[in-house]
Protein backbone atom coordinates (compact mmCIF):
# COMPACT_ATOMS: atom_id res chain seq x y z
CA UNK A 1 0.00 0.00 0.00
CA UNK A 2 1.52 3.23 -1.08
CA UNK A 3 0.25 6.22 0.30
CA UNK A 4 1.39 10.08 -0.12
CA UNK A 5 -0.17 12.86 2.33
CA UNK A 6 -0.75 16.31 1.42
CA UNK A 7 -1.84 19.44 3.66
CA UNK A 8 -4.57 21.61 2.09
CA UNK A 9 -3.15 25.01 1.57
CA UNK A 10 -3.83 27.65 3.92
CA UNK A 11 -7.77 29.03 3.61
CA UNK A 12 -6.83 32.11 2.43
CA UNK A 13 -5.51 30.90 -0.68
CA UNK A 14 -6.91 32.13 -3.82
CA UNK A 15 -9.00 29.88 -6.41
CA UNK A 16 -6.24 30.81 -9.03
CA UNK A 17 -3.25 29.59 -6.03
CA UNK A 18 -5.61 26.67 -5.51
CA UNK A 19 -5.42 25.40 -9.17
CA UNK A 20 -2.00 26.02 -9.53
CA UNK A 21 -1.24 24.11 -5.98
CA UNK A 22 -3.39 21.24 -6.65
CA UNK A 23 -1.61 21.40 -10.64
CA UNK A 24 1.76 20.76 -9.43
CA UNK A 25 0.73 18.46 -6.16
CA UNK A 26 -1.04 16.31 -8.85
CA UNK A 27 2.36 16.72 -11.55
CA UNK A 28 4.47 15.36 -8.58
CA UNK A 29 2.63 13.00 -7.39
CA UNK A 30 2.08 11.47 -11.12
CA UNK A 31 4.24 8.44 -11.27
CA UNK A 32 4.56 7.27 -7.53
CA UNK A 33 2.24 4.47 -9.03
CA UNK A 34 0.05 5.57 -5.50
CA UNK A 35 -2.65 3.76 -4.16
CA UNK A 36 -4.36 6.52 -2.25
CA UNK A 37 -3.11 10.59 -1.89
CA UNK A 38 -3.67 11.07 1.45
CA UNK A 39 -5.32 14.41 2.71
CA UNK A 40 -4.56 15.39 6.32
CA UNK A 41 -7.29 18.04 7.84
CA UNK A 42 -5.16 19.83 10.11
CA UNK A 43 -5.76 20.22 13.51
CA UNK A 44 -4.38 23.89 16.17
CA UNK A 45 -3.11 20.91 18.26
CA UNK A 46 -2.19 23.77 20.94
CA UNK A 47 -4.18 22.18 23.60
CA UNK A 48 -1.74 18.70 23.30
CA UNK A 49 1.34 20.84 23.83
CA UNK A 50 1.95 23.23 26.12
CA UNK A 51 5.77 24.22 24.29
CA UNK A 52 5.45 26.62 21.64
CA UNK A 53 4.65 25.08 18.27
CA UNK A 54 7.76 25.17 16.14
CA UNK A 55 6.28 25.99 12.87
CA UNK A 56 3.37 28.34 13.28
CA UNK A 57 -0.01 27.02 12.97
CA UNK A 58 -2.37 28.13 9.58
CA UNK A 59 -5.59 27.02 9.22
CA UNK A 60 -6.40 25.14 5.94
CA UNK A 61 -8.81 24.30 3.40
CA UNK A 62 -10.97 21.48 4.81
CA UNK A 63 -9.54 18.58 2.90
CA UNK A 64 -12.90 17.48 1.32
CA UNK A 65 -13.40 20.92 -0.20
CA UNK A 66 -10.15 20.75 -1.72
CA UNK A 67 -10.32 16.95 -3.31
CA UNK A 68 -14.13 18.16 -4.78
CA UNK A 69 -13.50 21.27 -5.69
CA UNK A 70 -9.76 20.98 -7.10
CA UNK A 71 -8.28 17.43 -7.79
CA UNK A 72 -10.97 16.19 -9.81
CA UNK A 73 -8.33 15.05 -11.94
CA UNK A 74 -6.97 12.97 -9.59
CA UNK A 75 -9.19 9.60 -11.00
CA UNK A 76 -7.54 7.19 -8.13
CA UNK A 77 -8.65 7.12 -4.55
CA UNK A 78 -8.31 9.54 -1.74
CA UNK A 79 -8.35 8.84 1.65
CA UNK A 80 -9.80 11.78 3.61
CA UNK A 81 -8.95 12.64 7.19
CA UNK A 82 -11.38 14.00 9.47
CA UNK A 83 -10.38 16.10 12.80
CA UNK A 84 -14.39 14.88 13.69
CA UNK A 85 -14.21 17.60 16.32
CA UNK A 86 -14.28 20.08 13.83
CA UNK A 87 -17.25 19.04 12.26
CA UNK A 88 -21.17 19.48 13.24
CA UNK A 89 -22.57 15.51 13.59
CA UNK A 90 -25.45 16.27 10.20
CA UNK A 91 -22.21 17.80 8.28
CA UNK A 92 -20.03 14.77 8.80
CA UNK A 93 -23.04 12.39 8.21
CA UNK A 94 -23.67 14.08 5.00
CA UNK A 95 -20.17 13.69 3.67
CA UNK A 96 -19.81 10.61 4.77
CA UNK A 97 -23.34 9.29 2.80
CA UNK A 98 -22.63 11.17 -0.38
CA UNK A 99 -19.08 9.55 -1.19
CA UNK A 100 -18.20 7.10 -3.84
CA UNK A 101 -16.71 4.06 -1.90
CA UNK A 102 -14.23 3.06 -4.33
CA UNK A 103 -12.89 6.43 -4.51
CA UNK A 104 -12.64 7.87 -1.33
CA UNK A 105 -11.75 6.40 2.85
CA UNK A 106 -11.73 8.17 5.58
CA UNK A 107 -9.38 8.44 8.61
CA UNK A 108 -11.72 9.56 11.54
CA UNK A 109 -9.24 11.45 14.22
CA UNK A 110 -10.55 12.53 17.45
CA UNK A 111 -9.61 15.43 19.84
CA UNK A 112 -5.74 15.88 19.95
CA UNK A 113 -6.41 16.40 24.16
CA UNK A 114 -9.11 15.47 26.41
CA UNK A 115 -9.96 19.70 27.25
CA UNK A 116 -10.33 20.46 23.62
CA UNK A 117 -13.94 21.72 22.68
CA UNK A 118 -15.35 19.26 20.35
CA UNK A 119 -18.57 19.35 18.16
CA UNK A 120 -18.39 15.33 17.56
CA UNK A 121 -16.61 13.07 19.56
CA UNK A 122 -14.66 9.86 17.72
CA UNK A 123 -17.01 7.32 18.78
CA UNK A 124 -20.39 9.41 18.00
CA UNK A 125 -18.57 9.50 14.44
CA UNK A 126 -18.18 6.11 14.16
CA UNK A 127 -21.71 5.63 15.11
CA UNK A 128 -22.57 8.01 12.01
CA UNK A 129 -20.21 6.07 9.66
CA UNK A 130 -22.25 2.81 10.86
CA UNK A 131 -25.34 5.13 9.93
CA UNK A 132 -24.60 5.44 6.12
CA UNK A 133 -23.81 1.77 6.22
CA UNK A 134 -20.25 1.53 6.56
CA UNK A 135 -19.63 1.60 3.09
CA UNK A 136 -16.92 4.21 3.19
CA UNK A 137 -13.62 2.32 3.84
CA UNK A 138 -12.73 3.17 7.35
CA UNK A 139 -8.93 3.44 8.67
CA UNK A 140 -7.72 4.88 11.73
CA UNK A 141 -4.51 6.06 13.44
CA UNK A 142 -2.14 3.90 15.03
CA UNK A 143 0.60 5.15 17.14
CA UNK A 144 3.73 3.58 18.60
CA UNK A 145 4.74 6.22 21.00
CA UNK A 146 1.48 5.41 22.88
CA UNK A 147 2.21 1.63 23.09
CA UNK A 148 5.29 2.02 24.48
CA UNK A 149 3.84 3.97 27.27
CA UNK A 150 0.96 2.31 27.93
CA UNK A 151 1.87 -1.30 25.98
CA UNK A 152 -2.14 -1.46 25.15
CA UNK A 153 -2.41 0.15 21.37
CA UNK A 154 -3.10 -3.72 20.06
CA UNK A 155 -5.47 -3.91 21.60
CA UNK A 156 -7.01 -0.34 20.99
CA UNK A 157 -6.60 -1.51 17.06
CA UNK A 158 -8.26 -4.83 17.92
CA UNK A 159 -11.03 -2.84 19.24
CA UNK A 160 -11.08 -0.46 16.25
CA UNK A 161 -11.24 -3.11 13.42
CA UNK A 162 -14.09 -4.94 15.57
CA UNK A 163 -15.80 -1.38 14.59
CA UNK A 164 -14.98 -1.60 11.30
CA UNK A 165 -11.43 -0.15 10.79
CA UNK A 166 -9.89 -1.91 8.26
CA UNK A 167 -6.33 0.18 7.63
CA UNK A 168 -4.45 2.16 10.34
CA UNK A 169 -1.88 4.86 9.44
CA UNK A 170 0.87 5.57 11.92
CA UNK A 171 2.09 8.43 13.14
CA UNK A 172 5.56 9.27 11.72
CA UNK A 173 8.08 6.81 12.51
CA UNK A 174 11.21 7.60 14.00
CA UNK A 175 11.82 4.52 16.50
CA UNK A 176 12.48 1.56 14.38
CA UNK A 177 11.97 -0.29 17.55
CA UNK A 178 9.31 1.02 19.16
CA UNK A 179 7.01 0.24 15.40
CA UNK A 180 8.12 -3.19 15.13
CA UNK A 181 7.10 -3.56 19.09
CA UNK A 182 3.55 -2.38 17.84
CA UNK A 183 3.36 -4.69 14.90
CA UNK A 184 4.89 -7.55 16.74
CA UNK A 185 2.34 -7.05 19.59
CA UNK A 186 -0.50 -7.22 16.96
CA UNK A 187 0.09 -9.78 14.94
CA UNK A 188 0.43 -11.87 17.81
CA UNK A 189 -2.79 -10.18 19.33
CA UNK A 190 -4.40 -11.27 15.79
CA UNK A 191 -3.30 -15.01 15.93
CA UNK A 192 -4.36 -15.35 19.07
CA UNK A 193 -7.53 -14.24 18.49
CA UNK A 194 -8.07 -15.58 15.38
CA UNK A 195 -8.25 -12.46 13.59
CA UNK A 196 -6.78 -11.58 10.17
CA UNK A 197 -4.15 -8.43 10.79
CA UNK A 198 -5.66 -5.58 9.04
CA UNK A 199 -2.73 -3.18 6.67
CA UNK A 200 -0.58 -1.24 8.96
CA UNK A 201 0.75 2.10 6.72
CA UNK A 202 4.08 3.46 8.48
CA UNK A 203 4.37 7.09 8.09
CA UNK A 204 7.57 8.29 7.25
CA UNK A 205 9.09 11.86 6.79
CA UNK A 206 12.40 13.03 5.80
CA UNK A 207 13.65 16.08 8.08
CA UNK A 208 16.14 18.85 6.49
CA UNK A 209 16.79 20.55 9.69
CA UNK A 210 16.73 21.16 13.53
CA UNK A 211 13.58 23.16 13.26
CA UNK A 212 11.62 20.56 11.20
CA UNK A 213 13.12 18.12 14.13
CA UNK A 214 11.85 20.03 16.94
CA UNK A 215 8.59 19.90 15.14
CA UNK A 216 8.19 16.81 14.76
CA UNK A 217 9.05 16.10 18.63
CA UNK A 218 6.60 18.32 19.57
CA UNK A 219 3.66 16.79 17.19
CA UNK A 220 4.75 13.50 19.89
CA UNK A 221 7.19 11.27 17.21
CA UNK A 222 9.80 9.69 19.14
CA UNK A 223 13.20 10.50 17.57
CA UNK A 224 16.08 7.95 19.58
CA UNK A 225 18.64 9.83 21.07
CA UNK A 226 21.36 8.65 19.37
CA UNK A 227 19.46 10.29 15.73
CA UNK A 228 18.63 13.00 17.62
CA UNK A 229 22.34 13.53 18.46
CA UNK A 230 23.15 12.76 14.41
CA UNK A 231 20.49 15.15 12.92
CA UNK A 232 21.24 18.10 15.17
CA UNK A 233 25.43 17.61 14.38
CA UNK A 234 24.85 16.69 10.67
CA UNK A 235 26.09 18.59 8.18
CA UNK A 236 23.13 17.27 5.64
CA UNK A 237 20.73 16.54 8.06
CA UNK A 238 18.06 15.46 5.11
CA UNK A 239 20.60 13.49 3.53
CA UNK A 240 20.97 11.68 6.73
CA UNK A 241 17.20 11.24 7.79
CA UNK A 242 16.63 10.47 3.82
CA UNK A 243 18.96 7.59 4.68
CA UNK A 244 17.65 6.87 7.76
CA UNK A 245 13.83 6.77 6.20
CA UNK A 246 14.82 4.12 3.59
CA UNK A 247 16.54 2.04 5.73
CA UNK A 248 13.43 1.66 8.40
CA UNK A 249 11.56 0.99 4.99
CA UNK A 250 13.12 -2.05 4.36
CA UNK A 251 13.32 -3.31 7.59
CA UNK A 252 9.71 -3.04 8.33
CA UNK A 253 8.82 -4.46 4.66
CA UNK A 254 11.10 -7.57 6.35
CA UNK A 255 9.66 -7.45 9.62
CA UNK A 256 6.01 -7.51 8.29
CA UNK A 257 6.37 -9.89 5.83
CA UNK A 258 7.94 -12.43 8.10
CA UNK A 259 5.07 -11.73 10.66
CA UNK A 260 2.43 -12.14 7.57
CA UNK A 261 0.96 -8.37 8.65
CA UNK A 262 -0.20 -6.38 5.77
CA UNK A 263 1.46 -3.34 5.31
CA UNK A 264 2.42 -0.07 3.70
CA UNK A 265 4.04 2.83 3.70
CA UNK A 266 2.66 6.46 3.56
CA UNK A 267 5.32 9.66 2.99
CA UNK A 268 4.59 12.75 4.39
CA UNK A 269 6.44 16.43 4.19
CA UNK A 270 5.62 17.72 7.50
CA UNK A 271 7.79 21.03 6.52
CA UNK A 272 7.11 23.45 3.69
CA UNK A 273 10.14 23.83 2.68
CA UNK A 274 10.83 22.93 -1.28
CA UNK A 275 14.30 20.69 -0.94
CA UNK A 276 12.37 18.64 1.92
CA UNK A 277 9.19 18.33 -0.24
CA UNK A 278 11.37 17.31 -3.39
CA UNK A 279 13.27 14.66 -0.89
CA UNK A 280 9.79 13.67 0.09
CA UNK A 281 9.01 12.69 -3.48
CA UNK A 282 12.51 11.17 -3.98
CA UNK A 283 11.66 8.69 -0.91
CA UNK A 284 8.24 7.79 -2.46
CA UNK A 285 9.19 7.06 -5.54
CA UNK A 286 12.37 4.78 -3.34
CA UNK A 287 9.25 3.42 -1.27
CA UNK A 288 7.39 2.69 -4.66
CA UNK A 289 10.23 0.48 -5.90
CA UNK A 290 11.29 -0.87 -2.49
CA UNK A 291 7.36 -2.27 -2.78
CA UNK A 292 7.53 -3.22 -6.18
CA UNK A 293 10.83 -5.51 -6.13
CA UNK B 1 39.20 -5.25 20.06
CA UNK B 2 37.84 -9.04 20.36
CA UNK B 3 37.09 -10.41 23.83
CA UNK B 4 35.66 -13.63 24.26
CA UNK B 5 34.17 -14.29 27.89
CA UNK B 6 34.02 -17.69 29.92
CA UNK B 7 33.21 -18.25 33.09
CA UNK B 8 35.28 -20.62 35.80
CA UNK B 9 33.99 -23.98 36.42
CA UNK B 10 32.65 -24.53 39.47
CA UNK B 11 34.46 -24.69 42.86
CA UNK B 12 33.58 -28.17 43.59
CA UNK B 13 35.21 -29.44 40.10
CA UNK B 14 38.16 -31.92 40.72
CA UNK B 15 41.90 -30.65 39.52
CA UNK B 16 41.76 -33.23 36.79
CA UNK B 17 38.22 -31.70 35.20
CA UNK B 18 39.68 -28.27 35.90
CA UNK B 19 42.61 -29.33 33.25
CA UNK B 20 40.48 -30.59 30.67
CA UNK B 21 38.01 -28.04 30.91
CA UNK B 22 40.73 -25.49 30.60
CA UNK B 23 42.45 -27.38 27.82
CA UNK B 24 38.99 -27.54 26.27
CA UNK B 25 38.54 -23.94 26.42
CA UNK B 26 41.49 -23.07 24.85
CA UNK B 27 41.30 -25.30 21.76
CA UNK B 28 37.61 -23.60 20.93
CA UNK B 29 39.09 -20.14 21.43
CA UNK B 30 42.44 -21.07 19.62
CA UNK B 31 41.17 -20.16 15.95
CA UNK B 32 39.56 -16.87 17.43
CA UNK B 33 42.00 -14.12 17.22
CA UNK B 34 41.25 -12.88 20.16
CA UNK B 35 42.66 -9.85 21.78
CA UNK B 36 42.09 -11.46 25.09
CA UNK B 37 40.29 -13.93 26.97
CA UNK B 38 37.57 -12.44 29.59
CA UNK B 39 37.43 -14.21 32.83
CA UNK B 40 33.93 -13.04 34.64
CA UNK B 41 34.03 -13.31 38.50
CA UNK B 42 30.07 -14.05 39.21
CA UNK B 43 28.15 -13.43 42.20
CA UNK B 44 25.04 -14.52 43.11
CA UNK B 45 23.08 -11.17 42.37
CA UNK B 46 19.85 -12.54 43.77
CA UNK B 47 20.01 -9.54 46.03
CA UNK B 48 19.52 -7.20 42.75
CA UNK B 49 16.70 -9.01 41.58
CA UNK B 50 13.67 -10.12 43.53
CA UNK B 51 12.59 -12.55 40.72
CA UNK B 52 12.91 -16.02 41.16
CA UNK B 53 17.22 -16.94 39.29
CA UNK B 54 15.82 -18.83 35.77
CA UNK B 55 19.35 -20.93 36.39
CA UNK B 56 20.77 -21.69 39.54
CA UNK B 57 23.94 -19.98 40.98
CA UNK B 58 26.52 -22.03 41.60
CA UNK B 59 30.03 -21.11 42.96
CA UNK B 60 32.89 -20.57 40.83
CA UNK B 61 36.36 -20.78 41.03
CA UNK B 62 38.10 -17.45 41.43
CA UNK B 63 39.35 -16.72 37.98
CA UNK B 64 42.71 -15.31 38.84
CA UNK B 65 43.15 -18.43 40.07
CA UNK B 66 41.85 -20.71 37.52
CA UNK B 67 44.14 -18.23 35.03
CA UNK B 68 47.34 -19.33 37.08
CA UNK B 69 46.82 -22.49 37.29
CA UNK B 70 44.99 -23.83 34.94
CA UNK B 71 45.60 -21.10 31.77
CA UNK B 72 48.90 -20.72 31.38
CA UNK B 73 49.38 -22.51 28.04
CA UNK B 74 47.14 -19.23 26.74
CA UNK B 75 50.11 -16.89 26.11
CA UNK B 76 47.90 -13.62 25.21
CA UNK B 77 46.62 -11.45 27.13
CA UNK B 78 43.31 -11.82 29.70
CA UNK B 79 41.12 -9.58 31.11
CA UNK B 80 40.04 -10.79 34.76
CA UNK B 81 36.95 -9.54 36.39
CA UNK B 82 37.08 -8.44 40.00
CA UNK B 83 33.84 -9.00 41.69
CA UNK B 84 35.52 -6.23 44.63
CA UNK B 85 33.17 -7.23 47.13
CA UNK B 86 34.00 -10.64 47.60
CA UNK B 87 37.72 -9.60 47.98
CA UNK B 88 39.86 -8.21 50.92
CA UNK B 89 41.30 -4.84 50.48
CA UNK B 90 44.97 -6.93 51.55
CA UNK B 91 44.14 -9.46 48.79
CA UNK B 92 43.29 -7.61 46.16
CA UNK B 93 45.63 -5.06 46.21
CA UNK B 94 48.67 -7.78 46.41
CA UNK B 95 47.16 -9.71 43.39
CA UNK B 96 46.89 -6.24 41.38
CA UNK B 97 50.64 -5.35 42.28
CA UNK B 98 51.48 -8.81 41.60
CA UNK B 99 50.37 -9.03 37.29
CA UNK B 100 52.48 -8.27 34.67
CA UNK B 101 50.50 -5.71 32.77
CA UNK B 102 51.17 -6.37 29.41
CA UNK B 103 49.26 -9.58 29.78
CA UNK B 104 46.57 -9.71 32.51
CA UNK B 105 43.82 -6.39 32.91
CA UNK B 106 41.06 -5.88 35.19
CA UNK B 107 37.42 -4.82 35.06
CA UNK B 108 36.50 -3.74 38.39
CA UNK B 109 33.12 -4.40 39.65
CA UNK B 110 30.91 -3.25 42.10
CA UNK B 111 28.34 -5.01 44.48
CA UNK B 112 25.46 -5.84 42.45
CA UNK B 113 23.07 -4.06 44.85
CA UNK B 114 23.82 -1.30 47.38
CA UNK B 115 22.30 -4.01 50.38
CA UNK B 116 24.96 -6.10 49.89
CA UNK B 117 27.22 -7.32 52.26
CA UNK B 118 31.08 -6.01 51.16
CA UNK B 119 34.26 -6.57 51.93
CA UNK B 120 36.08 -4.03 49.62
CA UNK B 121 34.06 -0.89 47.80
CA UNK B 122 34.04 -0.18 44.30
CA UNK B 123 35.84 3.30 45.28
CA UNK B 124 38.29 1.78 47.45
CA UNK B 125 39.37 -0.67 45.05
CA UNK B 126 39.86 1.95 42.53
CA UNK B 127 42.43 3.37 45.24
CA UNK B 128 44.00 0.84 45.67
CA UNK B 129 44.27 -0.04 42.39
CA UNK B 130 46.23 3.53 41.74
CA UNK B 131 48.40 2.75 45.15
CA UNK B 132 49.97 -0.14 42.68
CA UNK B 133 51.05 2.63 40.00
CA UNK B 134 48.06 2.07 37.87
CA UNK B 135 50.17 0.02 35.73
CA UNK B 136 47.57 -2.98 35.14
CA UNK B 137 45.02 -2.34 32.21
CA UNK B 138 41.86 -0.70 33.85
CA UNK B 139 38.22 -1.74 32.37
CA UNK B 140 34.71 -1.07 33.57
CA UNK B 141 31.37 -1.72 32.66
CA UNK B 142 28.95 0.51 30.77
CA UNK B 143 25.38 -0.43 30.86
CA UNK B 144 23.01 0.95 28.48
CA UNK B 145 19.96 0.10 30.16
CA UNK B 146 20.71 2.41 33.13
CA UNK B 147 21.48 5.40 29.91
CA UNK B 148 17.81 4.68 29.17
CA UNK B 149 16.87 5.10 32.42
CA UNK B 150 18.86 7.71 33.70
CA UNK B 151 20.80 9.32 30.80
CA UNK B 152 23.86 9.67 32.85
CA UNK B 153 25.57 6.88 32.22
CA UNK B 154 28.26 8.57 29.19
CA UNK B 155 28.87 11.40 32.35
CA UNK B 156 30.36 7.93 34.33
CA UNK B 157 31.70 6.79 31.74
CA UNK B 158 33.70 10.29 31.52
CA UNK B 159 34.21 9.82 35.60
CA UNK B 160 35.76 6.68 35.55
CA UNK B 161 38.00 7.39 32.66
CA UNK B 162 39.05 10.51 34.76
CA UNK B 163 39.77 7.87 37.12
CA UNK B 164 42.02 5.92 34.88
CA UNK B 165 39.66 3.41 32.85
CA UNK B 166 41.03 2.81 29.80
CA UNK B 167 38.11 0.91 27.94
CA UNK B 168 34.25 -0.53 28.54
CA UNK B 169 32.57 -3.71 28.74
CA UNK B 170 28.70 -3.50 28.10
CA UNK B 171 26.06 -5.73 29.65
CA UNK B 172 24.81 -7.90 26.80
CA UNK B 173 23.36 -5.94 24.23
CA UNK B 174 20.02 -6.69 22.74
CA UNK B 175 18.42 -3.15 22.07
CA UNK B 176 20.42 -1.67 19.63
CA UNK B 177 18.92 1.64 19.87
CA UNK B 178 19.65 1.75 23.86
CA UNK B 179 23.05 0.34 22.76
CA UNK B 180 23.96 3.39 19.71
CA UNK B 181 21.82 5.85 22.47
CA UNK B 182 24.80 5.24 24.99
CA UNK B 183 27.47 5.79 22.60
CA UNK B 184 26.39 8.20 20.82
CA UNK B 185 26.08 10.40 23.99
CA UNK B 186 29.46 9.21 25.07
CA UNK B 187 30.94 10.51 21.80
CA UNK B 188 29.43 13.79 21.52
CA UNK B 189 30.67 14.19 25.60
CA UNK B 190 34.15 13.60 25.05
CA UNK B 191 33.96 15.70 21.77
CA UNK B 192 32.50 18.06 23.86
CA UNK B 193 35.70 18.00 26.86
CA UNK B 194 37.79 17.62 24.06
CA UNK B 195 39.11 14.06 25.40
CA UNK B 196 39.46 10.83 23.40
CA UNK B 197 36.79 8.17 23.63
CA UNK B 198 38.10 5.09 25.31
CA UNK B 199 37.15 1.80 23.13
CA UNK B 200 33.99 -0.01 24.26
CA UNK B 201 33.54 -3.23 23.49
CA UNK B 202 29.76 -4.31 23.08
CA UNK B 203 29.35 -7.62 25.27
CA UNK B 204 27.14 -9.85 22.76
CA UNK B 205 25.45 -13.51 23.56
CA UNK B 206 23.37 -16.05 21.70
CA UNK B 207 19.93 -17.07 23.05
CA UNK B 208 18.57 -20.63 22.48
CA UNK B 209 15.57 -21.10 24.47
CA UNK B 210 13.03 -19.21 26.58
CA UNK B 211 15.06 -20.13 29.70
CA UNK B 212 18.10 -18.08 28.39
CA UNK B 213 15.72 -15.64 27.52
CA UNK B 214 14.12 -15.48 31.18
CA UNK B 215 17.95 -15.61 32.40
CA UNK B 216 19.02 -12.42 30.67
CA UNK B 217 16.17 -10.43 31.62
CA UNK B 218 17.02 -11.32 34.75
CA UNK B 219 20.22 -9.79 34.49
CA UNK B 220 18.92 -6.83 33.43
CA UNK B 221 19.42 -6.86 29.86
CA UNK B 222 16.67 -5.13 27.98
CA UNK B 223 15.12 -7.31 25.21
CA UNK B 224 12.79 -5.25 23.12
CA UNK B 225 8.80 -6.14 22.47
CA UNK B 226 9.22 -7.54 19.70
CA UNK B 227 12.86 -9.48 19.85
CA UNK B 228 11.02 -10.78 23.04
CA UNK B 229 8.16 -12.15 20.71
CA UNK B 230 10.03 -13.58 17.85
CA UNK B 231 12.07 -15.70 20.53
CA UNK B 232 9.32 -16.67 22.28
CA UNK B 233 7.34 -17.76 19.14
CA UNK B 234 10.64 -19.30 17.11
CA UNK B 235 10.94 -22.34 16.57
CA UNK B 236 14.65 -22.09 16.50
CA UNK B 237 15.29 -19.10 18.53
CA UNK B 238 19.27 -19.72 18.53
CA UNK B 239 19.30 -19.54 15.04
CA UNK B 240 17.17 -16.43 15.48
CA UNK B 241 19.29 -14.67 18.17
CA UNK B 242 22.07 -15.91 16.14
CA UNK B 243 21.16 -13.87 13.76
CA UNK B 244 20.10 -10.80 15.80
CA UNK B 245 23.53 -11.02 17.07
CA UNK B 246 25.37 -10.79 13.94
CA UNK B 247 22.76 -7.70 12.35
CA UNK B 248 23.67 -5.32 16.02
CA UNK B 249 27.64 -6.34 15.09
CA UNK B 250 27.30 -5.03 11.79
CA UNK B 251 25.20 -1.98 12.64
CA UNK B 252 27.40 -1.39 15.99
CA UNK B 253 30.47 -1.40 14.28
CA UNK B 254 29.37 0.83 11.41
CA UNK B 255 27.60 3.15 14.09
CA UNK B 256 30.92 3.63 15.71
CA UNK B 257 33.38 3.77 13.17
CA UNK B 258 31.19 6.74 11.96
CA UNK B 259 31.48 8.33 15.51
CA UNK B 260 35.48 7.83 15.84
CA UNK B 261 34.51 5.60 18.91
CA UNK B 262 36.96 2.69 18.60
CA UNK B 263 34.84 -0.06 19.59
CA UNK B 264 35.17 -4.06 20.35
CA UNK B 265 33.20 -7.03 20.49
CA UNK B 266 32.90 -9.62 23.78
CA UNK B 267 31.11 -13.03 22.81
CA UNK B 268 30.07 -14.78 25.27
CA UNK B 269 27.11 -17.77 26.71
CA UNK B 270 25.24 -16.77 29.39
CA UNK B 271 24.09 -20.43 29.73
CA UNK B 272 26.27 -23.95 29.75
CA UNK B 273 23.83 -25.98 26.98
CA UNK B 274 26.17 -27.01 24.22
CA UNK B 275 24.60 -25.97 21.19
CA UNK B 276 24.49 -22.62 23.00
CA UNK B 277 28.25 -22.60 23.48
CA UNK B 278 29.07 -23.77 19.98
CA UNK B 279 27.07 -21.27 18.25
CA UNK B 280 28.99 -18.85 20.71
CA UNK B 281 32.08 -19.80 18.80
CA UNK B 282 30.19 -19.25 15.37
CA UNK B 283 29.46 -15.67 16.64
CA UNK B 284 33.10 -14.78 17.73
CA UNK B 285 34.49 -16.30 14.13
CA UNK B 286 31.49 -13.82 12.38
CA UNK B 287 32.74 -11.21 14.33
CA UNK B 288 36.19 -11.93 13.96
CA UNK B 289 35.85 -11.51 10.01
CA UNK B 290 33.69 -8.91 10.50
CA UNK B 291 36.67 -6.78 12.31
CA UNK B 292 39.02 -8.22 9.99
CA UNK B 293 37.19 -6.97 6.72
Amino acid sequence: MRLFSITPPRRATTPEDLTRIADVTLERVRDLELDALVLYDIEDESDRNPALRPFPFVASLDPARFHADYLRRWDRPVIIYRSVGKYDPTELKGWLAGQDPALVATVLVGASSRDSAVRTRLTEAQSLWRDTGSVVPLGAVAIPERHAHHNDEHDRMLAKQALGTSFFVTQVVYDLTWAKDLVSDYAYACRGQGREPAHVVFTLSVCGSTRTLEFLQWLGVHVPRWLQNQLEHAEDPLSDSYEQCTGMARELAQFCRRLDVPFGFNIESVSNRRVEIEATVRLAQHVRDLLAG
